[in-house]
């Protein structure tokens, strides 16, 4: 059966997604890149930017090509792809990853901005949902065609539908930093009353892995 | 130079140092043993509660006996010392570890309670301190005559301590389990401004350790 899942998802050891002030110079926040150190070290994700060399092997590899397997539809915060705080510019941003994005099937971007579809280099469309979660994750399912649908996040993104219990597994990346301040994943939200467990548990010296699933 | 360390305290995977519900039969919380299970794999735990057996080698081994090398004076918690929530319930009350402790040195006691100090059996003697954190940092600091001071916790009392930048280190122990509600250690506290940075990471199949310092 298609799964709801958020994959490679890293985490400071403070339990924060980003850094704090996340704007266009700063995407990923203010100390926000360390934390994904260890995706920057495979060759999956290396190879995703364009870029040579990588480890092949090891946990941080394994997890990074398993983040992509089986992927048959993505949604994405409006954060994910547009610059922080206030969706985008105007109707000529087409996101963060230039005109060959490095998803090359149907993306769904939450967003209060209506737009129509966008179809990439490479097999990527980005479809803009505004009438919430629940119709986001009815249209990526019927467009990931019996694969699972992906969350690329961001942080508020994935505690909506884990709130919701949606989400059918997770494997995040906890890195060795502390960012201090940023968008908590966990904060407040009782993942064990959820029905969630954590079922793994592999570390790297960049970063813990660990699968958490629904009972 | 004697120094102010935490040791060997366990996090759930969502950060909270104990479970949800705490009382007397559940000193650790609902959910809260399955955090130590590390430290209760390994000899020297296992050791100081009467008990045989345990890894004699391993980083979980190695962080739980470095957590009692060079330690002149313990800091506790009231919920540490006593039934949670409520001090204790009268002066007989000798805290939770028997007539002989494993502490073996001066511990010193946060509470609102005054109580005349209690010697114990194999060198522990408990302190009260009314006059807060301040005060039983330098009584603490006086009777390690040169030794490091331990703060065991609980989180709220490391909070206050972190709050003053007056730890100098911290080994935490991340276990793969989800408590989903409890003392949050690091909500709401900016380690990053408060000037702490993550200075190593092991992990073994039951925790990762993370070693936490002031710059």
């Amino acid at each position: 059966m298609s799964k709801l899942r958020v994959n490679a998802f890293s985490l400071s050891l403070d339990g924060y997604g980003a850094g704090p002030d996340q704007d266009l110079q700063n995407p990923l926040g203010v100390g926000g890149p360390a934390v994904h150190k260890w995706a920057f070290s495979t060759r999956t994700f290396r190879k995703m930017f364009g870029e040579e060399g990588g480890a092949t092997t090891g946990a941080d590899e394994d997890f990074a090509a398993r983040s992509f397997e089986n992927v048959g539809a993505w949604i994405l915060g409006r954060n994910m792809f547009g610059p922080i705080r206030g969706e985008w510019p105007d109707d000529s941003w087409k996101g963060w990853w230039g005109d060959n994005p490095p998803y090359h099937v149907p993306v769904f971007v939450l967003t209060h901005h209506e737009r129509a579809p966008i179809t990439m280099e490479g097999g990527t469309t980005f479809y803009f949902v505004t009438d919430g979660i629940h119709s986001a994750l009815e249209q990526a399912k019927a467009a990931a065609g019996g694969k699972d649908v992906r969350v690329g996040g961001g942080v508020a993104t994935i505690r909506q539908y884990l709130q919701e219990r949606l989400i059918d597994e997770m494997h995040l990346a906890i890195s060795p930093v502390l960012l201090g301040r940023g968008e908590s994943l966990f904060s407040g939200l009782d993942m064990l009353k959820l029905g969630y467990q954590c079922t793994e548990q592999v570390a790297t010296a960049l970063a813990t892995h660990v699968a958490i699933k629904r009972a």
